[in-house]
């Protein structure tokens, strides 16, 4: 903290010449990242004793170099970086738990390849000390080559695929298991799933979390997966459903906007919502207020994950392995007019 | 400087060594920051010539250590970072700018003091190439300690006080000067200005336009200034303009929000918009299509913005010198229904 003014402070320096092994042995032992034989584990844990070593973290920093800044990188649309209420609401939480440590979050955009090898370099150069990764997609390289690099990372979504970079999230299959059963609760019966594309982590919990609600009634010809996150293909996977199951009295879509999507193709065939089907999403974003009828939804703690997201980050830059760690976020149903009054018929 | 990266390729050195003069004398007339003699310019171009030097950004950018970062500071609420439609836009335009010119933007928020030394210091200490500064006030001292260190910067506003750093801006005079213009040629007569904190550039400049346009019809009986850019001073003023000039026919606040609370005052006494009283704003924010009815206002192309302060920041990257230069961008009154049906009287 004050190590500018107090010149006699000890460093690992005085601590690795005490133990009579090098500065990066201290570091590695210090920071715990790879391994370090016992004998120099008890050599430098005496000599710290001995002269009085006390790390601090803006000890670090000046002993790293550490530039006290994170980046919070998003692989997203920059529009949407700034209209996406949970996007802003997560940056804004983690700004201020950042800001509180006294670390600088810097908002970067990924808007082109040029810009993701740009950020890429940034953060594999030591430009930051950490690095939160928001994506839509966990199979774009580009986030996974910012992940991978040698900087403290965290991941606001599910694990990335081969990779032990923590990760914080909502409660994907949580969420909808509590929706499947309130509509259940509430006088739905034929209850139908528009999941998001198959082979993507959040689409595969959010399922899981549907058909463990459903237990023994869980029935596959209710269920159609849409080939990405995006309105048309909530639309073409709302034609199948209805194609093949027309009796179906309520929808969960596993996104608001692949919600909005099967609201089109409903309102289209001249089926009327809440009355003849119920419909809902997942995310509390904008498409569910503005829908019509407002979406039922699965409203997600935005400010409280980037909060964890920047705990996260700064737990590993202190020196802590986190590698694997997950940490997942309760999150809770709003009931909107899209699946009607209420009723809890349990 | 370079030698270790460009084996072959000729330097500034290698020109300066030919002119005859000393390599801070070559920096100087390439980076046009300051005088050189003529006799030593004609010398440097006969040199570059001679050993066929090419200055490129990325060699520059390897000889200076460059980081190809530019920062974009915004000195507001973090909330309204991601909410106010004019900074956002602003920021998208700017990282697009920057992005295709391969520099990388990295949005940070001062939330607290300590993020203002904290920015300051980073920004000071070269961790980035440029700064681009959006602030509320331009007294603050955090805003002016950014735009005062060494790397470039340019402000998004009115010029700062006592300083030569760059700026872009709207059009602050002129677009209130069109404003009142249409309004006078729509039937109203009696228009009173409902302005900003009286010493603040922007308020002057606005002020000014309605001056202008009225010319000696101008009535300082009919001008009151809000004394903070917030809500509640725009209520304390449009009660004293009521007070002072109860026969008012519109008003012209210097902001959106100051016509909001324009709005609620003339609500309260009964005075109906735009019936009996024509109220209008600048800025076109989310205030001006949320007010009941929506506001008349002055509307800014904020993206455009955004890719002239790139600009700007780039051309000093790029070693030009641009003390005391001001772009003004132009903008465009958008007429809705607080002002009634609009007639062009003249």
């Amino acid at each position: 903290m004050d190590n500018q003014l107090s010149v006699g402070r000890p460093t690992i320096l005085d601590v690795a010449r005490v133990a009579g092994v090098s500065h990066a042995t201290v570091s590695r032992y210090l920071n715990k990242r790879a391994y370090v034989s016992e004998q120099a584990a008890t050599a430098i844990d005496q000599a710290i004793r001995e002269v009085n070593y006390v790390p601090s973290r803006t000890a670090r920093s000046l002993v790293n170099r550490q530039t006290r800044a994170v980046a919070f990188v998003v692989r997203e649309s920059p529009t949407l970086f700034f209209t996406d209420p949970n996007l802003s609401k997560m940056a804004i939480g983690a700004n201020a738990a950042l800001s509180a440590q006294n670390y600088q979050m810097l908002f970067m955009i990924i808007d082109s390849e040029q810009s993701a090898a740009r950020i890429t370099e940034l953060i594999g150069g030591g430009f930051v000390d950490g690095v939160i990764l928001v994506a839509m997609s966990l199979n774009d390289p580009a986030a996974q080559a910012i992940a991978n690099t040698p900087t403290p990372a965290v991941t606001a979504s599910v694990p990335l695929p081969d990779s032990l970079v923590p990760h914080v999230d909502t409660d994907n299959a949580g969420g909808i298991e509590t929706l499947t059963r309130l509509l259940h609760e509430s006088g739905f019966h034929t209850i139908a799933h528009l999941g998001g594309p198959e082979h993507e982590p959040a689409a595969i919990l959010r399922h899981a979390g549907y058909k463990k609600a459903l237990g023994p009634a869980y029935d596959p010809a209710l269920v159609d997966f849409a080939n990405q996150w995006e309105l048309e293909a909530g639309r073409a996977s709302m034609r199948r459903l209805l194609a093949a199951g027309p009796e179906i009295d309520a929808v969960i879509a596993s996104s608001d906007l692949l919600a909005t999507g099967a609201l089109d193709v409903l309102a289209e065939q001249g089926r009327r919502v809440p009355e003849d089907v119920s419909v809902s999403g997942f995310d509390d974003s904008d498409w569910a207020l503005r829908a019509h009828p407002p979406l039922t939804t699965v409203h997600q703690d935005s400010y409280r994950i980037g909060e964890e997201l920047a705990e996260v980050v700064l737990r590993q830059i202190d020196g802590e392995d986190l590698q694997g760690f997950g940490r997942i976020i309760p999150n809770e149903v709003v009931w909107r007019e899209s699946s009607g009054p209420r009723s809890d018929a349990s």
